[in-house]
């Protein structure tokens, strides 16, 4: 592990100075690679599905851990579009002239070795390795063991890449997972050499990072995402909201997991809002007067509101107008995403104001978080810190900046 | 300590709500006590200075512990100062629409509660508040020992301008030195609400925060800075400022500790540099080629290319170009500040984009390393890390994000 740390460390100096031009070339032909060796990846893969299957792995984690060839081409086109963005290394953030005739610049930097933990979805080989090389970051890859093999085939076409742009392998390293104690080295910083850990995946892990990286993390929390509708609310544009908010996905962390509604609006939108979810099949755990609604409600206890469902299932309850909705996300909320429904301006920019989210919205639905869809491109997550990035985290977010002063002689008085 | 963590959290929430105005009104009130209880300031450090001489405290830390009336007037115009820069907070950092309508800003945020660590000199107390107080931050600060009845009488005087602005106490918290735990404690977190430690001291304080801390920290580590001269540098150029660079202040983190002299330079910078330095008084550990130059000059060894001597000690060195320059500094250096003088302006660009430190100058002195030399106005620190801030941390420097953003409906596809 010493090793691979002291390879990415080479490997960092060569990518910040590299050009933009050339970390590109470098993910057309990743993206080249993984469809010439799609049959490859794809054999790989089966190997993992099966040992998996055998050892008795759930469903939903045998499909995250599934490859087939539309995945794979999802993945090579995730790489191109990756490279068709921007190059976020040496633009200039920022740039002045003191009155003593200094110039000064901010200028973008790569962050260094970044060290991704991950569990058994191999397309995060991909695209933490292609979002990586793309910020002239060194990437240290450590995955769950259930998709060893997809990840190393993965890998051995991002390597391709690398050499047909002449970079070297150790750009993009895949940590064997038979080395139990790696990731405990890679959250120790690997001897200095680590910068950065980004972890990806379930609660465990976070957890297990949180409390053993000795270097800083850019983490993702829990999603408790929370709609609020208000009494000035369209209520049609409430049940879209709603339903898509909950529904479109329930797998994703900014699927919504807790209704408000304004005590104001029991009588008009709290019953409309609770049928329409029961008849799209969410299950519905409210209080007192969302049970009042429909027979279907059962009742939300005090941990409902604590927590992320990642399923068709909905915390309901009625509070008293923004203040009580504010109240509410600031008690139970995990600063993600949130989002209001109202027809009046001034209640929409209380809650705006107050809500101390990384995302609010004001009438469109929490699903929207999301760097995609933000324009801001691949994201390898959405950060509920405070600290270095918030939100969606892109290209730019794994960039440091330097200051380039350039003078003609000033010494300071 | 569970207590003052509980008070900065509500405090927090004030805060973010808070009007730039409000703050500022503050901060005018808090100058204008410290103007009104001069006398009481100065009582309160002559126990202190007092207590320090009898226990034997060094000159150099008494010099920084020992307040005077003009010292007291620099602190009250340092805090009107911040007051007269910018509100950080609520501007709108970027804003752009998406295709479908959804407006989306970048609003700066207070980063919430910062826990300040410091040493024994009593203008942090007044510095660090009243910074954290401009970013809209609530601060815990807990300073050293000596300085206690010092920083106390400061610290009442940040409390009036709070109250005369109708802050809540709690905005900026002391911690009582006689609490032994609390150092601990803060690093840890104080239970989720410290959101980030701001270390201000020597290298033991700074290396025990790295150890401990739990939450992120602004750290600012060592300044172990260069000045490169390159064969095609202004040798009266290169004098003034080496001499200013080493010499102006040797206690400061931007001041230089390594000379290094291009080998094509030898004949005709070297000398002339060496000499100026031991003219001006200035110890200078060189290697063999600089032992050549002048009998006053001591042999250096490894050790000094790794040490920032903070003192009138300079170490100097021939270098192979502008490559073995930045080869040197990528591996002694410690990414603070460095500076080239070249007339050459294609080795000049090489540097600083080689050259991998928070501040990178060409033909300017390092001490311009400082928040108020690149015009952001008064800073808590220089940071070394490349994470969240580096170089001069400003009222800036001290915010998050969040983003905002403005809908009609739109639900996510």
């Amino acid at each position: 592990m010493d090793a691979l740390g002291r390879e990415a460390v080479v490997a960092r100096r060569v990518l910040a100075a590299s050009a933009g031009e050339q970390r590109n070339r470098a993910l057309h032909a990743m993206a080249a690679a993984l469809r010439a060796q799609q049959s490859h990846v794809l054999a790989a893969n089966e190997r993992d599905v099966a040992a998996a299957t055998q050892a008795g792995l759930g469903k939903a984690a045998l499909d995250r851990l599934s490859l087939d060839g539309t995945r794979v081409e999802a993945m090579a086109r995730g790489v191109e579009e990756i490279a068709a963005l921007p190059d976020p290394i040496s633009a200039v953030i920022a740039e002045w002239t003191r009155p003593n005739g200094l110039r000064i610049q901010r200028v973008r930097v790569p962050l260094g070795v970044i060290g991704i933990v991950y569990e058994s979805r191999p397309n995060v080989t991909c695209d933490a390795g292609a979002l990586c090389l793309k910020s002239a970051n060194a990437a240290i890859l450590r995955g769950g063991s259930e998709s060893h093999h997809s990840s190393t085939a993965i890998h051995e076409c991002l390597v391709a890449g690398l050499r047909a742009a002449s970079l070297p392998d150790a750009c993009i390293q895949l940590v064997p997972t038979t080395d139990r104690a790696a990731v405990g080295m890679m959250l120790a910083g690997l001897d200095g050499a680590v910068d950065v850990i980004v972890p990806r995946g379930g609660k465990s892990l976070i957890a297990r990072v949180q409390q053993e990286a000795r270097v800083p993390v850019i983490g993702h929390l829990e999603g408790i995402c929370h709609v609020y509708v208000d009494k000035a609310a369209n209520l049609e544009m409430a049940r879209a909201i709603v339903l898509n908010a909950k529904l479109r996905r329930t797998g994703v962390c900014g699927a919504a997991e807790t209704l408000l509604v304004d005590t104001a609006a029991e009588h008009t939108h709290l019953a409309p809002l609770v049928r329409a979810l029961l008849d799209a099949g969410c299950e519905v755990r409210g209080d007192v007067a969302t049970r009042a609604v429909d027979a279907r409600v059962v009742p939300a206890s005090e941990q409902d509101w604590h927590t992320e469902y990642l399923d068709a299932i909905l915390s309901v309850r009625l509070v008293d107008g923004v203040d009580g909705a504010i109240e509410h996300i600031a008690r139970y909320g995990s600063d993600h995403t949130e989002s209001i429904v109202t027809d009046d301006a001034a209640t929409a920019e209380r809650f705006l104001g107050r809500v101390d989210s990384a995302i609010v919205l004001h009438n469109a639905s929490t699903q929207f978080a999301d760097g995609g869809e933000f324009g801001m491109g691949a994201e390898i997550g959405i950060s509920t810190d405070r600290f270095h990035a918030r939100g969606p985290v892109g290209v730019e977010q794994l960039t440091s900046y330097k200051y380039v002063v350039r003078g003609s002689g000033q010494t300071r008085p």
